[in-house]
């Protein structure tokens, strides 16, 4: 079976679309030193995006692509792509239930029902909340939003390699965090003939190697720091016929490798990013990226949605 | 008495001397629907900086025009003036002695350590952490690097607002925090004849406003939620000079509008700003600031050293 992937048509018509209400991350420039590698890192800060997470691009290019007089829609998320798909209801003036699994922290829980949308708790990891939310849907009218294997949704993820070409057009290189992997295919599709780019995936939920390895997408056990965000069973056939036709080779993380990313992240530039969302960081510190003096190299750091707010946010200062 | 103010020109070159050292801190536009105003914010995010504060800029423009055979440096700071005369130490080969109040979060000290500066805990606020630094110095080789009075400090700190004329051409007011004034009278001297630059002081920390009042600096009480940072108990003359000549009307936040700013940047953008870097959001947030429909607004963030390290970064996730 062929996966239709999206043209670049296609991801330049989603970018036009959702520009007025996304927002266009800007990138830092960090030198290198300051991370203990060469060149310069270009860090990618997706995870100021509505929402605080790209998530919110594809869900939205899906939502206002919906047929008209859809009055509901239903997803399955570790947690960003609920909130995401939350908000795109919410401008929309759509209802939405989001099924989350148990596993995910009870702050993702309460950003959804934030946005408007009814929160659903289901035991297990993101597999067991999809196959919740598909038996809610059956005899419902209610569209149902995948959170990465929809052409729609690749196409709008599309718009932070869009950015990235605008923003970086000299980087050697760019990695991604990769779950399911909308945001690798969107990005790795966006950029293609123009610069590599790199999925990388927590060694505890390595969907798109499996997938490789396999010769198609199969299902694997999921676990660890990043789990929540990045702990898809079985990566989207997109992401597979793309990684494919690409020749993408994924990189793999550990636990350990993303939470000291997370930690040097915050020492070096006060961003407080979610596990998830630094494995692509995490990849470049442990010395998996051969980062040459004079180059640069593009990292994506694709969300903050946290375990617990940071207390001293919500405390009150004594004065 | 008159102080002689920095010329374009030297604002101009402390730029080019200080380019490939520091961070040019991007700037993210923010739909001011987020933040429940009219018009577009961008904010500028200078919390990204070397040390997470601005100040890196005006300390290390200072410590690089230090005479030749320069052995040793004294701060007083309420933590991030003195993180970013340890680290412009640091990277010049120099000692650095680093007076701080007691009233300053123990993280902002331990930083001052990490950098390889001594730091000296002097009982009170700022002014008692100066005196003490002076006193320590009698005697000593060593120069003292004063927290914001001084023309290098106000030229370094001038490349924020060179950057944000090159970033936001279109812009119709920059915002910045306001404590000794150094901050505002580099932006205000680098943008004059291009944009407005208001500076925002906390109502219990209002040196510039009193010193307009007075007819010149004079000594006030300061206390509140961002004393550590903007609790200068005298502002600059160099400040006092720039907003005399410039005609600048400082606005006044409490420190409930304060947190309030603290806490919707966090939700809105995912940053997480120290109290006194959100002063000049907390302005707009209040309403103190008329942004029209189409206007752009700039509102810099100054830094982001934090009462206590968010816990989760540095405790595991478990798993
Ligand atoms: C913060 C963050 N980064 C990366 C990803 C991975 O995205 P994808 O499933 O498209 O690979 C997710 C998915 O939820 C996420 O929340
Ligand atoms: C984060 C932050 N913002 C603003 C200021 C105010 O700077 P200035 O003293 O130059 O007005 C300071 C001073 O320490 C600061 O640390």
């Amino acid at each position: 079976m062929t996966t239709a992937l999206p043209a670049y048509d296609d991801l330049e018509a989603a970018y036009t679309l959702l520009r007025p209400m996304v927002r266009r991350t800007p990138v830092v420039e960090v030198a290198g030193g300051d991370l203990g590698v060469a060149g310069r890192i270009l860090l990618k800060l997706e995870m100021l995006q509505h929402t605080g997470s790209f998530k919110a691009r594809g869900a939205l290019n899906t939502v206002l692509r919906m047929p008209e007089g859809t009055t509901g829609a239903v997803a399955a998320s570790g947690g960003n792509h609920g909130a995401a798909v939350a908000w795109a209801c919410g401008i929309s003036g759509i209802e939405a239930d989001v099924f989350v699994p148990a596993t995910s922290p009870p702050e993702k829980v309460r950003r959804i029902e934030a946005y408007g949308a009814t929160a659903h708790v289901v035991d297990g990891y993101y597999a067991a909340a999809y196959d919740a939310s598909r038996r809610w849907a059956e005899g419902r009218e209610v569209v149902a939003i995948h959170a990465y294997d929809a052409a729609t949704i690749v196409a709008g993820a599309a718009g932070v390699g869009i950015e990235i070409g605008d923003q970086a057009p000299y980087a050697r290189r760019v990695l991604v965090p990769c779950g399911g992997g909308g945001l690798y295919s969107g990005t790795a599709l966006a950029l293609r003939d123009r610069v590599p780019v790199i999925p990388v995936e927590p060694q505890r939920c390595p969907s798109l190697a499996s997938a490789l390895d396999a010769g198609g997408p199969v299902d694997i056990e999921v676990s660890g720091a990043a789990a929540d965000s990045l702990g898809a069973a079985r990566v989207g056939d997109h992401a597979y016929a793309v990684a494919r036709e690409l020749g993408a080779a994924p990189l793999l993380v550990s636990d350990d490798q993303i939470l000291a990313a997370r930690r040097v992240l915050w020492e070096q530039c006060r961003l407080l990013a979610e596990p998830g969302g630094v494995t692509a960081l995490a990849a470049v510190l442990a010395g998996l990226v051969d980062v040459r003096d004079g180059e640069t190299v593009v990292v994506v750091v694709s969300g903050a949605n946290h375990p617990t707010i940071p207390d001293d946010v919500v405390r009150p200062v004594s004065s």
